[in-house]
């Protein structure tokens, strides 16, 4: 590469994108870990879309109507940092970058969703990023119908690396986008051509602009490092109405040693490196200086975007009260005031009319009365529409011909589902929830933990969570999935025994502000348990007193979802023989970790025997059978021991064990 | 679709295949449950296949050159079912046919592996078997290199579905395919334009065919009812050397009133449309009839293959007696006797040299004296060679130009890694490991369940397992990992704390026949805490006294992995204070679940204080701590409560309070 005749073909950019390279490089060097060469590669790039294109106000950056930047090649955070530094964003202060992958910046290794402004996902994990922005750009699309171009009218741009693209997940997001006709999603491929083992042919020789084709996009192949090719991509990118490739030939490392090599993916600290590489780009700066021509340069590009939010912000006033209130409130995540009078009538009209239906029926019964109150919310399935019970009847099918429409057929896409998700809740304005059968939350995993990490409250419909599905067999019947959720941080797991706790779980789901809820939901009919009405949303609880024993206590039973109905009748079995029993509700073991002492003591009190049932392996329940004693006591545990098998549901209860007469036996051989 | 054309057209292969549509219909209509749609739509195909291409021999199923037929749409489990029966499997037996999707039956609701011979893999959910596919295909390359053409040289070929190819993981598979050219992998792709929630377009207007062409493969498009096509198709298929996709156009419950359409992907119980269908089919017999020379037509298929299989097995004696008996030492899954003394020399020279490595470089270490004796291993990484430390010196990379090479870079493709692996353990002569970060086996899971649900016995090399990777912060940070994998039936989750146990952990990995393993291997240095060389592997008894107490035993500390340094330090703790502390390292719970009870109780007998130490959450420690005692006991936790943080990893095991001091300050706190 050139890099005179780069600097002289373009000197003011040139310098511009060196600030951050040298950024960069100081940075890693300081921190002596981290990725050199993304930044380096891309800066040209980022240069000219931040300069001429992002619509930003680094004064305001929760702007709703800002252009959303999302670094799916995460590694490369420091190309973020250095943007949102040198643009003047206030909390991206110098120190900051100096502190480069130190506890308690906000300079994390990898660009982390609520550390620094500017920030609009985690990146990191590979795929993830572009996945995200498919959701943004679903998000932006179905707001911009519902409020108007005049509040909602913006881009999504996207730097995808290799690595991003050989994920199975970008191509789950690939055809969403191309699907959707999603015009205002921009991707920026860093086509470097190295990964960390070597060149991308190493393993992999897809020609991506003839896979980007394939699927409905627009797609241009540019010099990454030519400023006028870049505006001029970036320009024509706007204007189609299809989703944009934008394939930039770059060089990782650039000007470095390392250049085009996988040695410059990864941390350059040589100090000679250094030295040679900013000499060759004509930097004669110490580190961390930027002189002062370049940062005002930059600073101005950071203003840049001031008239344009003052007169989005003089629109906002334009509009109705009625309309600004309600965007106001979607963009707060606040639900509706008559939600709560909504879930209170529903669940009275259930106790009343005791329904035996499934949980994920229930699930829809809620979703009907939910949707008509909460524009804001946007659903869909992962090709499981009719079984995971999620498109209710005033939605409309979101598509080019039918941007308000807020529900989605995601097609078989569990993965690409739930990053969209989590890239709507990150957009703001729009509470996302999508299905699919409880046991491939395995596909849709690298999402929801990203969920649960940025504390996104997206809500996962999880049905057939059970043997109880049936014939379908062990590939489709999830039995340590409750077990990997729970143990995964800032995760609501919530698993309703009936249609109150259902409509109590949604409640919850919709209110979270800041953790993700996964419901699991059952295929097969239940009964109503709950048949007292009660204003109180007992599942905000997380567990609570289903049932008191008659006579004397001597046994509490445990259960969520399915197996609640075979606690209460384990119960009758006990109560007559004279056993008293307690059958406690356990629908969301978060909720009920959160009580304080007092109330989990109410609850599962010292010196009963304490019986566990639940359809699924029992890896956490010591937890509530011993762990939270300080007495020696007693506990059992009846559920699965493996994977399941293939018949009717109730041939499997009884196969497995999973049944009243077994729970009984259980207390009694305890007692 | 006129149905008479084709039966006219072809009569006799059009009542051949008839064969498979009618059993289809009525075994869903038996078990009133199922997917009808599929095999109806791709009965002509697979009976093209069967009849003239796929080498197999219905007598001899284990034979290990036979073609390999994979049916990635699982659901269309009947299609299969159909095909081993009427080609005279013998343990096909029509009734277990008529026990489709009944407790007990080999004719799950999904292919199982295992039930019944024939199904080369489990399928149902989607997407895995087009990537199990890419695995047998690359350990059929790898072996013809190795054994020469005379003992192998098959196809595999594969049904795949749309929902196969929208999910991400069937892009990961393409890729792996594409750059490998795997000549000898064959996909036919049932093209039918319908999903669960209708037609393709709702979802997804992929051209797919330029799709797979961008990634090397070679395509075609037939009409996917014309045997003519099919045939001419798969031929041509078989001679080009890249992988091959036929797109077969074709109809969904074909020649039933739900032709077309997305009711027809389900179960078709209706008496009335069977009755109609069988009719518009010329097909005049009763329930599961089969016509004689219908019957006898198939069974000549089934038997095509016998003198092939029978010059296959005189080529085996051709060849010498030690090639022999490495092929059916392959075969068989065992170890060379050689292992376990390489093994012990091993551990005897680290036990002596006592090395402070990361247990990802012990790996190394113990790959690097296992590979040049296991001809069979083939290695692999997701793009993280040189953390994952999977590479060693001999084995040569795999490509068309190195088809003996044993290791593969996989690209950033965790998920098509892990499937690939399937795919290679369940081609038989194979044992396959791979690499990536412990944090992204979240998008390998998938395909983990299904290793563990089939029990075929891969190594997932899965480094970098808790914070002590530093400073890429939480996104790379695994602390629910070790829970989700350990809530897994059938999966060996082993930690090991030093390079004496990593070489253990490697040697009960190879020797596991039915159980895969994850090591989680730590990237930070590590000291050799098995000081004492014991010819026993220890690590096989899941946990053991690493160290006893020296005055009276009050307390006993659990560790795994890197912790058990700590715990260590922490009974020099407590021991300086006269406080008696046992250390069990326990890298394997469920090979310590195994274990009578009377040695659980003796690593862990009653009456001492128990704590346990783990650089993750503590889901599921109260087994250990409180589960199986029978006294009243304290006990502690010290280890992760939520996600971590960017920083030197030091740095954050001291702010998480991860330390011997607070491991000897919870002890205290218990006393």
């Amino acid at each position: 590469m050139d890099i005179a005749a780069l600097r002289k073909a373009h000197p003011e950019h040139w310098m511009r994108a060196a600030a951050i390279r040298t950024l960069t490089l100081d940075a890693v060097a300081a921190a002596n870990s981290g990725h050199s060469g993304m930044p380096m590669g891309m800066a040209d790039v980022a240069t000219v879309l931040y300069e001429k294109h992002l619509k930003f106000d680094a004064s305001a950056p929760d702007w709703p109507d800002r252009d959303r930047f999302i670094l799916s090649a995460g590694h490369g955070s420091m190309l973020i940092y250095s943007l949102l530094h040198l643009t003047g964003y206030s909390d991206m202060t110098l120190e900051q970058v100096k502190n480069f992958r130190q506890l308690g910046a906000i300079t994390a290794g990898h660009p982390e969703y609520g550390h620094a402004k500017g920030i609009e996902t985690t990146t990191g994990p590979l795929g993830q990023g572009i996945a995200n922005a498919v959701g943004f750009a679903l998000a932006e699309e179905n707001q911009r119908a519902r409020f108007g171009k005049k509040l909602v009218d913006h881009y999504t741009y996207c730097i995808a690396g290799d690595g991003c693209l050989m994920e199975g997940v970008s191509q789950e997001a690939i055809g969403i986008a191309g699907r959707h006709e999603l015009g205002h999603l921009i991707v920026l491929w860093d086509n470097n051509n190295i990964t960390i083992d070597g060149t991308v042919e190493l393993s992999d020789r897809t020609d991506q602009v003839q896979r980007f084709k394939a699927s409905g996009w627009h797609v241009q192949e540019i010099d990454g490092h030519d400023p006028e090719q870049i505006d001029a991509a970036i320009e024509k990118a706007k204007k189609t109405k299809k989703p944009s490739m934008i394939a930039c030939k770059t060089h990782i490392a650039l000007g470095s040693s390392a250049q085009d090599t996988s040695k410059g993916h990864g941390a350059l600290t040589s100090a000679d490196l250094i030295r040679d590489t900013k000499e060759a780009y004509g930097w004669s700066y110490g580190p961390f200086e930027i002189p002062d021509d370049v940062k005002s340069q930059w600073e101005a590009i950071g203003k840049r975007g001031a008239s344009e939010r003052q007169a989005w912000e003089a629109r906002l006033l334009e509009v109705s009260g009625s309309k600004q209130k309600e965007f106001a409130r979607c963009y707060a995540g606040d639900v509706p005031k008559k939600l709560s009078a909504t879930i209170k009538a529903l669940k009275k009209q259930i106790s009343e009319s005791q329904p035996k239906v499934a949980t994920r029926k229930a699930s829809e019964m809620a979703l009907e009365v939910i949707n008509p109150i909460m524009g804001e919310t946007f659903g869909g399935s992962a090709d499981l529409t009719g079984s995971n019970n999620t498109l209710t009847s005033d939605m409309g099918v979101f598509g080019p011909d039918n941007r308000k429409g807020r529900y989605m057929y995601y097609g078989i896409r569990e993965h690409g589902m739930a990053a969209a998700m989590n890239g709507m809740a990150l957009h703001g304005g729009t509470k996302a929830y999508g299905g699919t059968f409880m046991c491939f939350t395995d596909y849709a995993r690298g999402a929801i933990r990203l969920s649960a990490l940025m504390g996104v409250p997206v809500t996962y419909v999880m049905t057939h969570d059970s043997i109880g599905l049936g014939e379908d067999g062990p590939t489709h019947q999830p039995v340590e999935h409750l077990a990997m959720l729970r143990a995964t941080p800032n995760l609501n797991v919530i698993r309703p025994a009936d249609a109150v706790e259902t409509a109590e779980a949604w409640e919850l789901a919709l209110a979270s502000k800041s953790t993700p809820t996964v419901m699991a939901l059952s295929r097969q009919n239940l009964p109503t348990v709950r048949t007292d009405h009660t204003l109180k949303n007992q599942t905000s609880m997380g567990a609570y007193v289903l049932a008191e024993a008659e006579s004397k206590r001597q046994a509490i039973l445990m259960a969520t979802g399915s197996e609640v109905e075979i606690a209460l009748a384990a119960r009758d079995l006990l109560e007559a023989e004279g056993i008293g029993t307690r059958v406690v509700s356990m629908p969301c073991w978060e909720l009920f970790d959160q009580q304080d002492e007092s109330y989990r003591r109410k609850i599962l009190p010292a010196g009963p025997v304490r019986v566990a049932v639940e359809a699924a392996v029992g890896f956490g329940w010591d937890r509530w059978l011993f762990g939270e004693r300080g007495k020696r006591d007693k506990g059992g545990f009846v559920g699965m021991e493996g994977f399941g098998a293939s018949a009717p549901a109730e041939t499997l209860y009884e196969h497995f064990g999973i049944t009243a007469q077994a729970v009984a036996d259980k207390v009694k051989s305890l007692l």
